[in-house]
C-alpha cells in the first residue's frame, strides 16, 4: 500500500459561548418584568422557553405563564415538559428540538430553560445539538441548579436508566438568579441543593464549609441572608473552577466528590427515587470513610463531617435503609465501573483528607466494598 | 429588584480535535492490514467500530470483519447497522451509544465510523456526545463521503423526516482513504458522490470544472487514474474552505450550493428515496436557473452548466419526472423555510454567477417558485 496525507486544521472555537454573565435579582421572581419590560424587553432574537409543569404552577410565575396563549407570545414560544429525573431522557430533548423546529426556530435564535437542574441539562443539551447548536439562557429554579447545575456548560440527559451518559458541553450566555425561588422548593429539594453546597464547601471554602458546621439552625430554616450568601460563594467557587479546567482534565473532577458513589445509589434506587443531592451526601460520607479506612484522614475530621450530615439529615449508613435486596455492595460497584471519569477499567474516586484537601485516584474495589456494607 | 452579576469565561475548545489527519492509501482496501498490523495496531485506546451492512457484506472487508467474533476482537469492538439513509436516525446514534456503553468504553477511547456519509455522520455525532465526548476517526467508503461528509466536523441525523436537524460540530482526528472503495459502488452511490464533487468544481476549482466539462467518458467509467485527481482536489478544496470557516459563518455556506433545493427534494420525495447527489445536482440546476432568471449569469453558461448535468444523467427539469401530486412548488417552498441556513423567515440561497463566482443571498419566494413548475 503506497501513502500519502496531509492535515486539516480547525480553529478553537467558543461551544455555545464565551462567558456567562450571572445576574443576581432579590425580591419575589417575576419573569414576566424581567422578559417582557426593561433590558432583556429589547431581545431582538426570538426565545424559545423551557419549563416543567412544577415550576409552571408556582404562584410567582403565573404573571409570566399567562403571557402565552397555546404556548406563543408574539416571536416567543413556551414548552412545558414533565417535571422531575424521569423526564430527563432524550425524548425530552427531542420534545425541545422538535416544538422549536415546528416554530422554525434559527439557530440565530435563544432557548431559556427556567427551572431545576434537569431542565437547565435538557434545555443546554438540546440547544448544543439543534441545527448544530444555538444558544442558551438559563433562569435556575432549584437551590441545585444555582450552586451546581447551571453553572459551567455540562449539560445532557439520562439514557436506559444511567444518569448523564449522552450530553454536551455547552454553557449558558446568560443566568438569571432569583436566590427568592428557594423559598418555593419541597423540603428534599431544598435539602439536595444544600448537599452540592456542602460539597463545594469542603472543596474549596473553609468558611463556607464553617456555616455548615455552626449555622445549621439558619440554614435549616431557609435564612434569606445566610442562602444568598451561601448561593453567591458557591457560583464563585464553581465558576472558577470551571474557569481553571472547563472540561475537566484536572481539578474540576474534584466537583466529583461524593458522585460516584451517588451516581450508583440512584441508579440502584431506580432514577428519581432520591434526590440527587441526597445521593451526593450520603457519597462524600462514603468518601470520606474510605479516607478515614486509608489514613488518609483524621478520626476528627471524619467525625464532624458525618455531625455536619446528621444534622442536616443526609443518609451517613454505609446501606442506606431504603436499600432492598442483598449484594449492594457488589451492584454499587458494577454500576461505579461505567462511571464517565474512569480512564480504565479502575474506578477513580475523589478522595477528602481535610477541608479544602483533595485528591483523586483509582482506587481498590475491595476497599471500596468495605465501606458499603 | 435590585441586581448584581458577574462574568464566567470559558476558554476556546477544540470540539473533537484541533486537525485531521488525512491518509491516501491506494490498493485494494485491507482494513485488517491497517488496523491489525503496522502502524494503527499500535493504538493503545480501544477502538469502537461502526460500519454498516453493505460495507460488511464487500469482500475487501472479509478479512477485517472475520477478525471479529461476536463483535468484539481483543479490546476492540463492531457494530454494524442497517445500510442507507432510512437509518441516519436519532435510534441508530442511540444505538451506539447502548453498545459501546455495555461494552464499557470510556471517554478516552476512539469511535471508528467505516462507510458512507450516513455512517460517518452518525458515528461521529454518537462521538461527540457520548460521555460528553470522545474522539471519533473515518474510513469513508462512498464517493460522495471522500469528497464531502468526512471533511470539516459537521455530525448529525435526520429527524422526523427532516435532514440533519440536529447534530454538533465534531471533527475526525484521522481520516484513512482508500480511493478504490469507489469502485465497489453501485451506479447511483457512485453518481451521487459525484454530484458533490461538481458542485465543489463550481465553486472553486476551474481545472476540476474543466475535467467534469471534457473528461465525461472517464469519470463516467471509473478511471482510478482520474478518480483519484478528483478525490485530492475535493479534499484540498473542502479542507481549506473549513480552515477558513469552521463554523459556517461565511464562505462555508457557498458548499450549500443546490442543498436547499436538494434537501427540500429529498424530503418531499421521502428520505431515502433518491440518492443525496442526485437532489444536490438537481438543486444546482434550481439555483444555476435562478441565477439566469435573475441575469445574473449569461445563458452560455446556464446551457453549459445543463449539459455537464446531462452528461452525467442528472436531472434538469423543474419537476423531477418521479415526482408526484400537484402544487410542487408550495411543498419544496414549505421545507426550504425551514433550511438552517436561513436567519429570518426568508430563504437564504447560494448563489452561482459563474464558475467559483459566488454569493448568498435571500431570494424572494415568487421567484423560487417559478424555477419549481
Amino acid at each position: 500500500m503506497s501513502q500519502n496525507s496531509f492535515k486539516i486544521s480547525y480553529p478553537a472555537l467558543h461551544a455555545g459561548t464565551n462567558k456567562s454573565l450571572i445576574k443576581f435579582i432579590s425580591g419575589t421572581p417575576d419573569l414576566a418584568a424581567l422578559f417582557f419590560e426593561g433590558e432583556e424587553a429589547q431581545e431582538t432574537r426570538r426565545r424559545f422557553f423551557v419549563t416543567d409543569a412544577t415550576v409552571a404552577s408556582l404562584e410567582c410565575m403565573q404573571s409570566f405563564i399567562s403571557k402565552f396563549d397555546d404556548g406563543v407570545c408574539g416571536k416567543d414560544c413556551l414548552l412545558i415538559l414533565g417535571s422531575g429525573e424521569p423526564y430527563k431522557t432524550i425524548e425530552s430533548v427531542l420534545n425541545i428540538v422538535r416544538a422549536a423546529f415546528d416554530a422554525n426556530f434559527t439557530r440565530k435564535d435563544i432557548f431559556i430553560g427556567i427551572g431545576g437542574g434537569v431542565i437547565c441539562d435538557l434545555t443546554a443539551f438540546a440547544a448544543s445539538i439543534y441545527k448544530r447548536g444555538t444558544s442558551v439562557q438559563f433562569v435556575p429554579t432549584t437551590l441545585l441548579a444555582m450552586v451546581d447545575a447551571s453553572i459551567g456548560g455540562k449539560t445532557g440527559c439520562d439514557f436506559e436508566n444511567y444518569k448523564n451518559i449522552i450530553g454536551t458541553f455547552f454553557p449558558a450566555t446568560k443566568l438569571f438568579y432569583f436566590p427568592e425561588f428557594v423559598q418555593y422548593l419541597p423540603e428534599n429539594q431544598y435539602n439536595s441543593g444544600l448537599a452540592e453546597a456542602f460539597k463545594t464547601a469542603l472543596l474549596f471554602d473553609k468558611e463556607l464549609y464553617d456555616m455548615f458546621k455552626n449555622d445549621a439552625d439558619k440554614i435549616n430554616s431557609r435564612d434569606s441572608k445566610t442562602l444568598e450568601k451561601i448561593i453567591h460563594k458557591c457560583v464563585k467557587a464553581k465558576g472558577s473552577i470551571v474557569e481553571q479546567d472547563f472540561t475537566e482534565q484536572g481539578i474540576r473532577a474534584y466537583l466529583n466528590l461524593g458522585h460516584t458513589f451517588g451516581h450508583a445509589l440512584e441508579t440502584v434506587a431506580g432514577l428519581g427515587s432520591i434526590t440527587h443531592g441526597a445521593a451526593v451526601a450520603w457519597g462524600i460520607g462514603r468518601a470520606v470513610e474510605l479516607a478515614y479506612k486509608k489514613e488518609y484522614c483524621m478520626q476528627a475530621f471524619r467525625d464532624e463531617v458525618f455531625g455536619i450530615l446528621k444534622a442536616y439529615k443526609w443518609y451517613t449508613e454505609s446501606v442506606p435503609s431504603f436499600v432492598k435486596g442483598g449484594g449492594f455492595s457488589e451492584r454499587l460497584i458494577t454500576i461505579m465501573r461505567t462511571d464517565k471519569k474512569n480512564l480504565s477499567e479502575k474506578i477513580r474516586l475523589i478522595i477528602c483528607k481535610a477541608v479544602t484537601e483533595i485528591q483523586i485516584e483509582e482506587v481498590d474495589e475491595k476497599l471500596i466494598a468495605s465501606v458499603l456494607k
